[in-house]
């Protein structure tokens, strides 16, 4: 009898298991990852929240991965050290690819000021499945939004490697949507992503006029 | 201006988010952890994949966490020693919580030997949406069927600290289920599985003939 080639081992385990497309035709939807990412006060868990929230009255499943969710449960081991603030991104990044796997719409709010730990939760999500979105506001209206009062602790010294005041924050080179949130109200934003979830073949239907 | 209470400011988070009543409008199922426990070979990880499925097929949306999606993603970063092992069924834990908030039926395969890590998940998880399912069958039974080859290479010497073998197993005290692996087909404990799910109101629907 001939061994078995790579081929039937993977179909051997595909067989196991219940098929992607299985999934979309349940949910009428495809799983993806919907990275916001942009300084503390440009708007990433109000997006976040809102989207998630209009996604589920159209029928659709989707679920928001934020710092209330995560830093007390999961992630509630970790610091705020350089070492651990990368970790917590990649765990974040792999949980989120495991919610897309699911077929669920993974909303993520965080700041995540490296270019690497995205591209790092891009690659576990997998082709097809990252979208990563700028969250753009100037330093200054952020700072003025303060709406957690962490600029401020910064500013005065309380709180050390403060993303755009004493860290760096590197934009994305080419983001898979650029939202001007200093300048564009909230509605706007949510048609705009919704728009991104459509033109990607992540939900379909009409645009809402 | 009065200063607003708690229950005002509970009032506004809770406002801003999804309610748990309206993703079980959604998805017709309240979200819950059925974690399966016992024995390498006992047939968690055989359960978990059937049920998915006929949930799936029956228009129920369930998840599979195990070995396959996890120690290669979110735990790639720890081995086996206890602390490890420890801090591997943490995250499995709250990753499974994070699936049962958002709806879904997470359905984690794991030999989870400790009562203390497995209470830990049920903390996480929540009130009424922890199930512990014994997977159980004798040891010579598992290690008869040794599908992995992991019981021969413990006997060896090769693996250590190998739950049954030089590692200890805690028997569920008072699980909810407790299915007799060694003497029940898969599909008579699938069955049995459904029917835990529906008394516990987790789905809806009468019992299949």
């Amino acid at each position: 009898m001939a061994k078995p080639t790579a081929a039937d081992r993977n179909l051997t385990w595909q067989a196991g298991g219940v098929s992607q497309a299985a999934r979309r035709r349940l949910l009428g939807q495809r799983g993806c990852v919907l990275w916001l990412t942009g300084l503390s006060g440009s708007g990433k868990s109000t997006l976040a929240t809102a989207l998630e929230k209009r996604l589920i009255r159209q029928g659709r499943l989707a679920y928001v991965l934020d710092g209330d969710n995560i830093r007390h449960g999961l992630n509630a081991d970790l610091g705020f050290k350089p070492a651990d603030r990368v970790e917590n991104l990649r765990r974040i990044g792999q949980v989120a690819a495991l919610f897309a796997d699911a077929g669920l719409i993974a909303i993520t709010a965080f700041i995540s000021p490296y270019r690497s730990t995205r591209e790092a939760a891009r690659s576990a999500a997998g082709p097809g499945r990252f979208l990563e979105v700028f969250c753009h506001a100037p330093l200054a209206v952020c700072e003025g939004r303060d709406t957690k009062g962490l600029y401020r602790r910064a500013r005065a010294g309380e709180l050390k490697d403060f993303t755009g005041i004493d860290a760096p924050y590197e934009s994305p080179r080419s983001p898979d949507l650029l939202l001007d949130t200093a300048n564009t109200s909230v509605a706007a934003c949510v048609r705009r992503l919704e728009q991104l979830l459509r033109d990607r073949k992540i939900i379909r239907g009409r645009s809402p006029s």
